[in-house]
Formats: structure tokens, sequence, C-alpha cells
């Protein structure tokens, strides 16, 4: 079959060998899988990627120089099934799954695994148990957008906010813009979203920002006075001797570039949450000292729950989140190379979908 | 009268004016006053403790050239009274107080101001409103502690920590053992201690620390596991699967130069809380995507609130914190430059107090 492969630092489009189910796997026809931002990391910096992936205490290991074929934003079609499976699903089903695979009682990640492919292969193999049925006639590119916005929803859920909060979201690429949409599944508001590109500005005033702004023409954290949140401990100890409770801030850093985290650090109201959802891999630098004058948190966060997964498939399923807005683009397997360049421009792209079964 | 003043990057000692207390203040003679590893800092960096000074919302300016008069971990007798005061406790009585004057409707902060003297000086003025009076027969020298100890309390419970948690603090300064003594006056641990100098693990040791580590000999993350802390987050998910609620992981940083919260992210268990204590003044280098990875949370703290100040200051009347333990020198105001010396390099002194009635 044909696959979209990581080979080096190149992506080329190649023929792997079939795949078999062994116990408790289904065979599975990719219909539709989005590429992420942390593939272009894996091509970039696979060393790195590899160092994370052993951190975050995964069984099976990742090797940076072996072939990767990615892809863990998927929905696919069941074609088969191996041994000791239930079946309750039938041939033809659209499924997603979170991107594990086990086998032989170990977990590989679907999408960073030397053995299996992601979902930038026509077939995969994924585990019965971890299937989740796509409801509500939902199309393959929308259910696979579950994955990167459960993203957002985990990120949510790591927050403090409640219904009484501000939220700044710093970068509205795929994550910022899940956290748009999580926030707003929650009613939870004002959400303050900020980026360079006109396009990605637009879908994030489409997925319910209450103010987006251009940090070319002024700083995101002018806004934050208009929405009641005092920039000083002091300011806010006196509103709450006083009897106000202002919003408490919380910033999603959804950019991971070297320097937002200080500037944000720099910025941000005292007392502010900051969760970092934006993946820098290179070394970064910041100011402690401001960071403690302020009484900042920073929340890093990685992505999500089974439970959180499931919540986000049926927020897009029952409407509460536009997710197919964010596809900027649907690309066949001979199309990647390209579609990985046009990621790593600055730009108007979001969500590039590739669909398998175009030439 | 007499006082040791920071005069450009100098102590030394001199005469300055006497002082008249003002409506709602109070006259005092200075009877113990700690020196405190931030005075070292506007010390060295006068340019970034002002600008600290400025985030954290203080009303009146600091400048970084003029003359201090440092000092904001006091206890005091009462000597005179200003107008508008309610004269509640009588002259002679010892007290302390948060570290703040009231000066016509501005706050300044004691100890960090161009305008009044701190209690490096033999005589200082306070608002009579923020008096708390020394009780049980507390020495001065205790009653002083109250301040750093106050650190302490409000790091722990800037924290996560409950019953069921697990502590490591890192750095046995002042700061690190007010940390480890807040976290036994709540039944807190287990607690594990680390210092390069003996007699601050010791000291550790003596305010109930239940496992000290020298980081010569290992590093103080090996004993997390002894503790029944997983290192990463999915032994924690299989654990939690088993129906083994595992310590959630609290580290406190204590020491405050660059590196060392690279050193915690990259050793600290998944999940881990990182309470950054220690104030770094310098631009300090970390890897965000290992946070990430683990999924940290970097919480940075500063000072307490005066409900954390009055319980510390219980704490240490009724016992339940030996705060005398972790003073390691007396010295008199003509001491104070050769103080500043000892408690710049590393080694076993802990916490050097001034007694501005010795010569």
């Amino acid at each position: 079959m044909r696959a979209a492969i990581k080979r080096g630092n190149r992506i080329l489009c190649d023929e792997i060998a079939e795949l078999t189910p062994a116990a408790g796997q289904v065979l599975v026809r990719t219909c539709a899988c989005g590429i992420c931002g942390s593939d272009l990391h894996a091509l970039q910096f696979p060393q790195a990627v590899t160092r994370i992936y052993e951190l975050s205490g995964v069984d099976h290991p990742l090797h940076p120089d072996a072939d990767v074929v990615f892809g863990h934003e998927f929905a696919a079609e069941i074609l088969d099934f191996g041994p000791a499976t239930e079946r309750k699903l039938r041939p033809g089903s659209l499924v997603t799954s979170v991107p594990r695979l086990i086998d032989q009682g170990q977990a590989h990640v679907v999408g960073y695994s030397n053995v299996f492919p992601g979902g930038y292969a026509e077939r995969m193999l994924l585990s019965e148990q971890l299937l989740l049925p796509v409801p509500n006639g939902l199309s393959a590119v929308e259910a696979a957008l579950t994955e990167p916005f459960s993203v957002g929803e985990h990120a949510v859920a790591a927050s403090r906010l409640d219904g009484a909060g501000a939220a700044l979201v710093i970068g509205c690429g795929p994550v910022g813009l899940a956290v748009i949409a999580a926030l707003k599944a929650r009613g939870f508001g004002p959400v303050i979203a900020a980026d360079f590109a006109p396009g990605r500005r637009a879908l994030a005033e489409q997925l319910g920002a209450d103010r987006v702004v251009d940090p070319a023409d002024e700083s995101p954290h002018r806004s934050w006075r208009e929405f009641g949140v005092p920039q000083t401990r002091a300011e806010r100890m006196r509103l709450l001797a006083a009897g106000t409770h202002p919003p408490n801030p919380v910033v999603f850093e959804c950019v991971g570039v070297p320097g937002v985290l200080q500037s944000i650090v720099e910025a941000a109201p005292a007392t502010s949450q900051i969760i970092v959802v934006g993946v820098c891999m290179q070394t970064d630098r910041f100011e402690p000292a401001i960071a403690i004058a302020k009484e900042l948190d920073l929340r890093f966060v990685l992505g999500y729950s089974g439970e959180e997964f499931a919540r986000t498939l049926s927020n897009i399923a029952e409407g509460r989140i536009n997710a197919g807005l964010i596809v900027t683009r649907v690309v066949g397997l001979s199309e990647v190379a390209g579609a990985f360049a046009a990621l790593a421009t600055p730009g108007d792209q979001a969500k590039i979908v590739i669909d398998p079964s175009r030439s």
C-alpha cells in the first residue's frame, strides 16, 4: 500500500508492507488524517521528539533515524478484524481513536512508531477497545479533527478558568483555535485571540473569540483592562478589598517558539496562569524574577485523556464546535511534502488534512 | 541615630536623621533584624530589584541609586506614638509587623525605601494598624524570624500539597528551611531536603525533614521512588488504574541561581508541581519541551499575606516552629558589611540577625 514516509529529513511517497491485524486489533482504511505541528517538529528535531517521547513514558522506543509513517489525527473505516476481537462495530463503520495501538501488551503511539504506520498511509492497525464510532453523520474530515481539538479541551481543563475568568490565546494555529473552541464550548469568556495572520484571526472570530488582535498593531495584553483585569497585584488587592472580584487572567501560549514565553511573562497581568500548549523544541530564555514579582503560574500541558477525547468528539458531533472551519486544504499522499513546506511558512494555513484515496 | 546604609554598591555605618511619627505611625526601637538574601540581591542587582518592586505594584518608587537602609525582618519595642493612633499597646511592648509603612496614604516597603529606614537602623517608623504584639515571651530574635518563616508558609499554601503529597526542598538556606518548617507545622510529609552544606542539612533535619541529601553524593530526586512517587506519567496512570494513589510530588526551588530550574525540570517526576521561591535575578535558560512532556506546573511565589504572617508568628510562639534554630550569628550594625560577605559565600551560614544595640 502507499504511504507518505518520513525518511531522514524528507517526506516521500512510497510503498510499504500490507498489515495483518493481531489479537485485539482492527485493520482500517484511513479516510482522513490531519498534519500536526508535532509532525513538522519530528521531521526537524527528531532527537528532541524521541526524548520527549521517552520522558512521557511510552513503552515502545522511537528511533530518530528509522522510517516513520506519521499521522495521529485520523478517521478511518473498519476493513477487517483480528483474532480475539468483539466485533461490535460492522465493517464499513467510520471510527476514530486516540492514537494508541496495543501490540503484544506494549503501547505504541500511532503516528510516532517505527513499527506501525500512522494515518499518512492508506491503511492502519488500531486497537478495537479504543475505537469510537463517529456519530451524527459527521464527515471523516470532521471526525479526524477530534484529536487536535482534544488538545484544546485538555488545555482548558488544566487551567483554573471558570465562568468568571478571562482568557488570552496567543497564536491561532490549530492549537490556539482548538483552545478557543474548547473555551467557547464551555461558555467561558471573554476570549481575546492574537495572531499575525489575518486568515487565522478570521478563524478565531468564527470559532467565537470575543476580540481578535493583530500583535503587529497592538499588544494583545492591552485588552485585559477593558475586560476588568488589573495589571498589578496591588490593584487586584485594592479591588478585592472594595468587594469587586476581578476576572482571573489565563494566557494560553499556543505558538511554541523561543521568546514567546518571556514576552508573555513580561506583559501578562500579575497572578496570571499561563498554560503552555505550544511545544517549543529549543532551549528558551526567560526572567524568573518577573514571574516571581507577578506570582505567575506556568502550567505545561500535553495531549489529553480518553475522556477529553470522547467529549471533544461529542462536542463536534453535536455542533458545539464547528471543527471543519479550520481545514484550509485537503491533499493526497503525494502532496504531503508540499503541505509540510506550506505549514512551515507563517501564514494563513491552519489545518491541512490528507485524504489517502486522492492520487 | 546609627544605621547600616546601602550607598552605591557598599554597606557602611553612618548617622541618619532622627524620626518623628506622623499620623497613624509609631516610633520603635529595633531590637532584632534579620539579613535577607533579597538584601544581598538589592546590593548586587539594584536595577533588577527596582524593576521587581515596580512590577509587584507598590505605590512608592525605589530608586536604585539612592541610599537605602535595608531591614524588613524585624522585632521592635514601641517608643512613642504619632497623632491619630489608638495606643492600645503600651510603650515598651515588643512588636513585629509586615514590612509596610503607610505615609500620607501611600504604602512604602520597610527596608526597601529611599525615604524611611528599615531595621538596619536603631529606630524605625511602623504603621500602628499593622503591629502584632509578640506573644508568649518570645525573644526579639525569634519574633524577627516571623517574616522569613512567613515566606515558607506562603509557598506551602500556594502548593497543591496535602497530607498525601511528597515534597522535595532544593536548597536549605533560610527560605528552604522556612518551607520545611511550614510543611512540618501542617503535618505534611515526607519531606526530602537537599543542600551542599552540612550545617544547613543539619538544620533541615532539626526542623523535621524526613530525609536530607547532599547533592554532591546523589541526586535528591533518587528519593522519590522510596516514597512511592513514580517517575513517568505512564507509571502514574498504571498505578491509578490499579487503584493505588501515588503521592503528588511538589518540588520547592529555594536556591534562585541560574540553571537550578532546568536541573529540576530535567529530574523531577512527571506531573510535579515546582514552587519557585528562590529569586533568580538573572535571565535563566530551560527546555520547555521537557516541562511539556512531563506536564510540569511552575508556580512562582513572592511574599505572604497578612494572615500567613500572623499564622507564622503563632506557629513560632506556640512551638510548632523552632525558628531560633536557624540563627547562625548575631551581629552589630558595624558588622553588617562583613555579614553580607559571609552570606555571599556558599556555606553553613543560615540566618544572620542584627542587634542594633551592639556596638
